[in-house]
């Protein structure tokens, strides 16, 4: 793998990071506030922003970049979907009970639902990672779907999994501003009491954690070899579709090199490869 | 270029949510809020969200895709360096007066400065994008920086770009949120009042215009050919440093083609030129 240890390094650091943050949520929500319980109480809605940043910040986080794990490189291409895939059913399944937590709490309070931005973004980012989630295991887990249709939709597939993630950030950002709002009346937020200087302290976490993840995913130096990939897609589903050619260094002609579209149609397939990594 | 129409069509949805943007913030300071003057009150404050979405989200959305309108691909990379440094310093600018904006409407109200998450963000945003502008500067702009520095800044260049854009989205949420909750205390935010569901509704366009911004600016089929950026790069600053050979296909032979070395230091000049695209 090429920079490998700068890959380490900001491996090693979101890792830390993504330990930290779930250890500054639950700090927050155990000593700086009125613990966990389920009790239509304020310990019942603080099992939302636990699950969410564990769910949906980190366990999402390590789901989005498990593939340019190198380590993971020896796995078959179908194992590491169902790993990839299992930790987004890890996140969603915690983030539907922080959903729960929420609503139930608000009706327990009489607090109307769905009222704030917060809530507005981040209902709209669960119903399309849900979508996204059932959509992609028929894409990609389905046996009955063409390569072709695989390789079209992975750009979208990419770019929308980053882009809710990203949404997810904002939303975390929108939620703990909220939250600190509502919850800081004496001593206010505005007077800088230790709480609201923590979960502050915890929301830029949040943000650099998001940042290492992204520059992780989009590396194309980080990507899983293309050759395995694309061997694991032509043999999975590879009779029902127009599959590309497998593409190793053995069965490339010199013929092949030359030719523009040969050339082309091996810039398409790498690029493939990357996007199928993530 | 690839996909002219699909391009053609984000562009536009950009520009048109781009200036919708702009009207909507106008409309919510205008008419929903007390419009806009420099008195050290609520009409000081609204200069802040309509400088902020007009100068870092609008105008900093269209300096981010410039390099990709392909109707650009004619002028020198130059004068599109310009044009690219010159919409993020009108940005720069406009967000100095918001900022100068919310700190004398606080220290009119005596209000505290720099409490929020918001304006951590925020306030780090803005040093970011101020140091990334003037460094960019130097390395792209100044003649003295050899080709291979650029090149070997240019992911980072590009990453940071995109993240502090994403940040700043992200920063707008939550300024939103604050807002709101502070503004509507009668009806109250959590009643639907119409300033809440419009100021809401501008939120989540904010969130679709960063989204097509992004997909715009990431997609490879996208960039400005490659062979017209190293051109100028070559030109501009290719004698103080350790240049890669000027990239055309009429200058590629077939042994180059033919060896694995050539064909990745080929990859690595495409891959060169799709970062220095944006």
């Amino acid at each position: 793998m090429e920079g490998f240890k700068s890959f380490l390094f900001f491996l090693v650091s979101a890792l830390l990071l993504g330990f930290a943050l779930v250890i500054f949520v639950l700090v927050w929500v155990l000593h700086y506030s009125d613990g966990l319980a389920w009790d239509g109480g304020n310990p019942e809605f603080n099992w939302h922003p636990v699950l969410i940043i564990t769910g949906f910040v980190f366990i999402e986080g390590i789901a989005i970049i498990v593939y340019r794990l190198p380590w993971t490189w020896r796995c078959s291409k179908l194992l590491m979907k169902f790993i990839h895939a299992g930790l987004h059913l890890t996140a969603t399944v915690l983030v539907i009970v922080a959903l729960v937590a929420v609503f139930d709490f608000h009706n327990a309070k009489k607090i109307p639902n769905m009222y704030s931005l917060h809530s507005w973004v981040g209902l709209t980012i669960v119903i399309l990672f849900v979508f996204q989630f059932v959509a992609s295991i028929v894409v990609y887990l389905l046996p009955i779907t063409p390569v072709s249709v695989r390789a079209a939709v992975m750009p979208i597939h990419v770019y929308s999994g980053l882009l809710l993630f990203g949404g997810v950030i904002g939303t975390c950002l929108m939620g703990i501003t909220e939250k600190l709002i509502f919850a800081l009346r004496n001593p206010a937020y505005s007077t800088f009491p230790p709480q609201g200087v923590f979960v502050n302290t915890l929301g830029l976490l949040i943000v650099i954690f998001g940042g290492l993840i992204m520059w992780i995913a989009t590396r194309p130096a980080w990507k899983r070899p293309p050759e395995v990939a694309l061997k694991d897609q032509h043999s999975f589903g590879g009779s029902s579709g127009s599959a590309p050619p497998e593409y190793s260094k053995s069965d490339k002609s010199d013929v092949e090199l030359n030719s523009d579209a040969a050339r082309k149609r091996n810039l398409k397939l790498d690029e493939a490869g990357q996007r199928s990594t993530m």
